[in-house]
Order: structure tokens, then C-alpha cells, then sequence
């Protein structure tokens, strides 16, 4: 087993943590004073109001401008993460957080939903929106940013995820078609929705860009006979595909290749991408726009999911440094730039955000039962970001703060497409326009 | 009867026919000389030499650079029209078309599809789109102009538009479920769609902007059980629906509002917009999105559909002077103008291209049968123009060059969602997110 201390410092990028050794332990002595209670005052009235409780560090003094029974209670358990929580809500507070200096009692995920819907909403998000929107962005995402960015974040360990994720350590939005499937047959359902979406029949050549451990690239052999390239730049998770390939008896029809989207070439049948294009960058998607007119054959369809914007906003600072360096959230105008320049035209657009609010909460609880296993590994920092993480993504999708679009295409005079979408719903031959 | 051939003047705008009186008789007595020869060569160029027969008018001299068996042919029965048409090849072509002093010989739809693939690819096309995307368009839409454009199109005539549409007078695209649905179907089944994916159930109120004959406001009261109240400013369509509703005793479930959509008030629970976009102009969908944002209830969905565009591109000049005056066709980037800005979430986007080019189709072919009736009444100029109309729309949609996009929306933070879109094509009830 590989060190695994090492990858999070990767992961965490140039910025220290604020406190990595005296975790949960409050640092201030002293009472607050009235301009500490001012100071959170000033905050949930910069933040729209959000109907939780706001406390600090001497507890017994909630200050809440109004009290909502059971809405859960946010605490600062320092000066020091109330004031950065000012300065900068986003990245101080969740800093603040995984330090162990900020506190949340009752639900996390309806909590933060709760901050995120008022925050969403807030002069301080339309300060950022008008203000911000134009700073650069810390990370970049040239092919060697791109192989720092993802291996920081997917070479934790495989041995980590496969702790909360399904067995087909599936690392995105799946597809609870009926309210009763469990995460591991949502993942399945999605994998099938995206192979029904592209169209997949048996012989065709696919190109997966960004396989994550391999999941679909098999699935899709296994299941439509398909033959599948599948590109991937994390060394983990390419390996690891390799092997289950290997264990499937998949070797003919899937290769697992470790490269860049940008440099994939060769024809395809379909072009399927999922859960990559957050990592591509704003600035690369005409490029990744020509990687796929290059391969998709005319009669090609293909396929992007990828969380998403209703508009352009200011991307969460700690994630994009702490969580997934270089990632960016486009809005579905920013993921025209992919299909406008290379003529491809857009055939379905779906939106599963709340799907992908159920898919987190579900790795949150999974993620909660190996806390000691991962403490153990990983340390209490560690901990409380992913759980931030996995919870405030979970309560962004609940709030309506991001989106998941999965957008099929094809190019632009292809006129082999199917008369309706009920395939993908039924389980009828799907009827043509043009044999 | 009300006079019928004075609203073609108006549907002409203020440019006159090229000819009216002689239409099909060439003017031109002397042979083509090499000047009129190099001309066509070097048009065919321009528009990226499609695949189709171009002839002059002493009609033996067919200038062909290839001969494609059964592939049509176009030929300039005078020199005018051939120079027009050099000189601006959308405008001068149809212009000299309805003129009369342009033939086409085989298929209308697969000759216009050969040509305007070619031509869409073509030097002319990208240098249209490079250098004349800033020109003003010469028809705009204020309250008042929106009035003048639709009256110019809408207004022909009910009498008109009722020889050649199905029984219910729906003058969008149709949606062929299944490939034998004729028309009338196809119809009924576009409408049936719509209701679906707006989500409508007993009881709601419906607000639709931009109702036509009221085909559709009359299926969803008749059908969902639902409220609505239609807009409408073309006088001709309101007072048919109204009467419509009254002949179905639906009066007190549909009214028929003779306004502009910008006017637009008070609560409903879906919105629905089929075919109006076009009209709206691209200077206002922020205006519409404003409208939609103070209509809407929170758990409210709604519904455009509009005919639209892989990427910016100029709008054909034909159309939006002679057919559609003020009419503008957006891209999926475009649109996005109307939802950004009200704080709406896409849901889901689909594509219905093919669709629309089979719709035009029909009608192409029952306005045919209708053409002694309606050159008695309107005169070969008219006829001529609307088979252009209808056969280069279809051939426009059958291209490529053409979209028809289906857009459902609803409020950022609505999460009263269905799980999937399986009810549009089950019989099975919606499962909901949050109840």
C-alpha cells in the first residue's frame, strides 16, 4: 500500500490548513464581545438571513434573529473562524470547518442547504456574480495542471473510495429512476441511461474521455457489446481498470488508455464523457469541442455529463482549491462553446440535480460509517473537509445551486436519429428517421 | 369574406414583387453569353457546389459541373435573376423564385436540402457569419411592430391556413410518434407532449403566450382538465378561438386574450409557448423571461418551443422580410438569455428537427393540392413564394440548417420534480421528488 498522508497534501495545494493539530479544541479563551456578536450579525444579514441558528464560542449565547426549531445550529468555535468566515465566506468557513473550529449540529445536508439557498440569493453572492466573475482562476488546466490537478484529487487511494462508493466505485451522479433504488442499482440505472442515450449497438467503437475506474467502459462492453477506448490521466484508476477489465475477461473489447482528451484520435461510433468536463476548464471546451468532430463518425451520437450552472457564477473557492483543483461548473451557455465551434448539434439536454443530491447524501452516510477507519488513515482534517464536501455538494444540488446536465449531440446533418426518445424508457427498438 | 389580396401586400413588406404580371415568362431574349456562364460557375462556387444541376435560360446549355442523376436542376429562366441572385443569394434567389424567373425541376424539398447543405458550409455562408452577424435587422419588435409582423403573416386569412392544415389549425411543428402518424396525428400528439412535459393536471391555470387558432389551449382544457388563459395579438386567431371555444362549450375554461405577451400578468402554474419565440426578436427575451419569472408559482413548470439554430448564424433575409417580418431564429446559447436572467432552471432540452422538416412537408403537400384555389384567389406571386416558404423550411430542417427545440423549465429552487421522464412515454404517473 502507498503512503496515503501524502496525496492529501497534494490535494489540499499550496494552502496549509488552518489548524491541523488542535482540531475541535476552541483557541479562544475570552467571551465574545459585542463586536464578535455584530461581526455575526453583519454575517447572516450579508448572507440573505438563512433560517439557522447562529452561536459562539461560549455557546450558551445563541444569537438567532429568529428561532426555527429544528433547523440546526451553526457554532464558531474560534475568533479567528468567524472572522475569516467574514472575509471570505466560502473559503474561510470551510476552512474553518475542517479545522474543527466552526460546528454544526443537526442535519448537515438540510443545513447547508438552508446557508446555500439564502447565500444563493444574497447581496454577497450578487457582489461576487458582478464583481468577481472576471478574477482569474487559481488553478489552470493545461495538459501537466490537468495531471496535478486530477491526481491530487483521484489518486487518494483507490482503496479510500472504495470504502463509500458502489462496488463499481462509480464516482458520479447516478440514476435513482425509481425512489426505491440503493446507490449501487442507481449507478447501474445511470450507466444504462447513458448507453440508451448514445445509442450504443452491439459492434460499435466508443470513446470514453475520463473513465474514472473504468465502471461504464465496461458496462458498456459487457452490456451492448461494444467495443471501448477508454482515456483516463490518473495512473490509479487507469491501472485499476485495467485489472478489472482483466478480471471481467474484458481485455478484447475494452483498452484502458492513460492520456489526455486531448490527445485522443481515432474514429468512434459514440463519444461519451462523463463527470470530465468539470475538470477541462472554461478555456478548453472549443478544444475539446474539435477532439470530438474529429472522432465521431457522422452517424456518431455522444454524450456529456457533467454538473453545471443555471448561469455564470463565481465558482466555490474551496473546492476549487481544496477539493478539485482546477474544476470549473459551466452553465449550459458556456457548454455551447463545445458544440457551436465544432458543429455539433444538441438533441437532448437532461437535468438530474436531484440526483445527484440523493448520490452524495448516499456516499455522505457510507462515507459517516468508516469515519474511524478513515480518521485512522487519513486524520481528523482530513474528515471533516470530505464530509463538508460530499455535504455541501449534496445541499448545493438539494438548494438548486448547481445543476447535472447530461447533453446528447450529434453532428449537425446527421439525420440517423430516432423519431422519440421512448427508447430510453421502454424497452421498444428505438424507430429511425433515416435507416 | 374580407379582401384577401390585400394582406399579401402587407406580408410583402414594402419591397414589390420582382414581377408580378409576367411571372414565368422569361424576359430575357438573347442567348447567355460567356459573362452569364462564368457567373453560374462561379455561384455554384460560392455556395460550395452542391450537388444539383444549374441552367440558364435557353435551357438546352445546362451548366453542370458533375451530372447527378435525378438530383434536380435549377435553372435562371432570365439574366436578371441570375445577377440578382449573385448579388445576394438568399433575397435575389427566392425574390426571383416567386418571381417566377427561377425554375426547379424535380423534388422542391431534396433539391432546396442538396443546395442549402452545400451552401451552409460554404465560403459565403462563413463569410456571412464572420462580417454580417452585426447588421441591424430591418424589421424590429416593439409592442407596436410585433402587431404590424404577426398581422402581415397571421392575418392572411383563416380561409387560407384551413385549406391547408389539419382540422385543429396548428400552424407548429408536429411530433410523429410513431412513423405512420399522419399529420392530423402528429398533431394531436405534439399537443398531447407538450401537456406531459409542462406537467398539467386538473385544476391548474395555464397561462399560454402565443396561442394561434387555440388548438393547443383547447386540447389542454379538453384533455388536462386545466385553466387557461391564451395571448394572442393577431385578431384573426383570437376570434377563431374564441369562437372554437364556444362551438366546445369550453368557454368557461379557455379565454382568449387579443394582447401581447409583454403584458402578461397574474399566477399560473405551467407556462406554455409554442411557436412564438420566432417572433419575439432577439432584444427582448429578457423581457419574456421577466414576464414568465412573475407568472410562474414556485412549483410551476414551463414550456418554449421554438424553431432555432446549431450557432448564431445571420437569419435568411427572404424570410425575415417576405414570410416572417421581425422573425429571428436563436441558438440554444441565445435562449438561454430568457432563463438566465429569471432565475429559471433548464429541466430538460429536446430537439425535434426532423420533426418540423416532415410537418413542412405535409403541408407542402396539401397546400399543393389546394394551388388552383388559392392562385385564383391570391395569384401565382403568392403561390410561388409559399411553396418556396414551405419546401425551403422543410429542406432548411432536413439540412441541418434548421432546429426545433423543446425547452421545459421551472423556478431555480423548485425541487416538486419528477424523477424522470419516463410519463411522457408510459402511461404510468409521475414520481415526484418532494411532494
Amino acid at each position: 500500500m502507498k503512503t496515503l498522508r501524502e496525496p492529501f497534501h497534494a490535494f489540499a495545494g499550496s494552502n496549509r490548513p488552518l489548524d491541523r493539530g488542535q482540531a475541535g479544541a476552541p483557541r479562544t479563551g475570552d467571551s465574545p464581545t459585542l463586536i464578535d456578536r455584530r461581526l455575526v450579525s453583519l454575517l447572516k444579514s450579508v448572507i440573505g438571513m438563512p433560517p439557522v441558528e447562529f452561536a459562539l464560542w461560549d455557546d450558551g449565547g445563541a444569537i438567532t434573529h429568529a428561532r426555527h426549531a429544528g433547523s440546526g445550529r451553526i457554532t464558531f468555535l474560534t475568533r479567528r473562524a468567524l472572522w475569516r468566515t467574514c472575509l471570505r465566506p466560502d473559503m474561510g468557513f470551510c476552512d474553518a470547518y475542517a479545522a474543527g473550529e466552526v460546528r454544526i449540529d443537526g442535519d448537515l445536508i438540510d443545513v447547508m442547504t438552508r446557508v446555500i439557498r439564502s447565500a444563493d440569493y444574497s447581496r454577497w453572492h450578487e457582489f461576487r456574480r458582478r464583481h468577481l466573475l472576471w478574477l482569474p482562476l487559481p488553478f489552470g488546466n493545461s495538459p501537466s495542471e490537468s495531471r496535478r490537478n486530477i491526481a491530487a484529487h483521484y489518486d487518494l487511494g483507490n482503496d479510500f473510495y472504495r470504502m463509500w462508493l458502489d462496488p463499481d466505485m462509480v464516482y458520479t451522479c447516478a440514476y435513482y429512476r425509481d425512489g426505491s433504488a440503493d446507490l449501487a442499482t442507481a449507478q447501474q440505472m445511470k450507466m444504462d441511461h447513458v448507453c440508451r442515450k448514445a445509442g450504443l449497438t452491439p459492434g460499435m467503437e466508443v470513446i470514453e474521455a475520463g473513465c474514472g475506474w473504468g465502471a461504464l467502459a465496461l458496462y458498456m462492453a459487457r452490456h451492448y457489446g461494444v467495443r471501448v477506448r477508454a482515456f483516463n490521466i490518473s495512473r490509479e484508476q487507469t491501472d485499476y481498470g485495467r485489472q478489472q477489465a482483466h478480471e471481467l475477461g474484458l481485455q478484447q473489447s475494452v483498452e484502458f488508455i492513460e492520456d489526455d482528451y486531448r490527445n485522443i484520435d481515432g474514429r468512434c461510433d459514440a463519444f461519451v464523457s462523463v463527470g470530465m468536463l468539470e475538470h477541462v476548464g472554461r478555456d478548453h471546451y472549443r478544444e475539446l469541442g474539435r477532439v470530438i468532430r474529429r472522432c465521431l463518425s457522422p452517424r456518431g451520437r455522444g454524450l456529456i455529463h457533467s454538473v453545471g450552472r443555471n448561469r455564470i457564477s463565481p465558482v466555490n473557492g474551496w473546492i476549487h482549491r481544496r477539493i478539485f483543483p482546477g474544476s470549473y461548473t459551466p452553465s449550459l451557455r458556456e457548454m455551447m462553446d463545445i458544440f457551436e465551434s465544432a458543429d455539433l448539434s444538441v438533441l437532448d439536454v437532461e437535468n438530474l440535480r436531484l440526483h445527484y443530491a440523493r448520490t452524495l447524501a448516499d456516499w455522505l452516510q457510507r462515507f459517516e460509517r468508516e469515519v474511524p477507519d478513515i480518521t485512522w488513515r487519513y486524520g481528523d482534517y482530513f474528515v471533516r473537509a470530505w464530509r463538508l464536501y460530499l455535504g455541501g455538494c449534496s445541499a448545493a444540488f438539494a438548494a438548486g445551486n448547481l445543476q447535472l446536465f447530461q447533453v446528447v449531440f450529434t453532428p449537425a446533418r446527421n439525420n440517423h436519429l430516432p423519431r422519440s426518445r421512448a427508447a430510453l424508457y421502454t424497452d421498444t427498438v428505438p424507430d429511425f428517421w433515416e435507416a
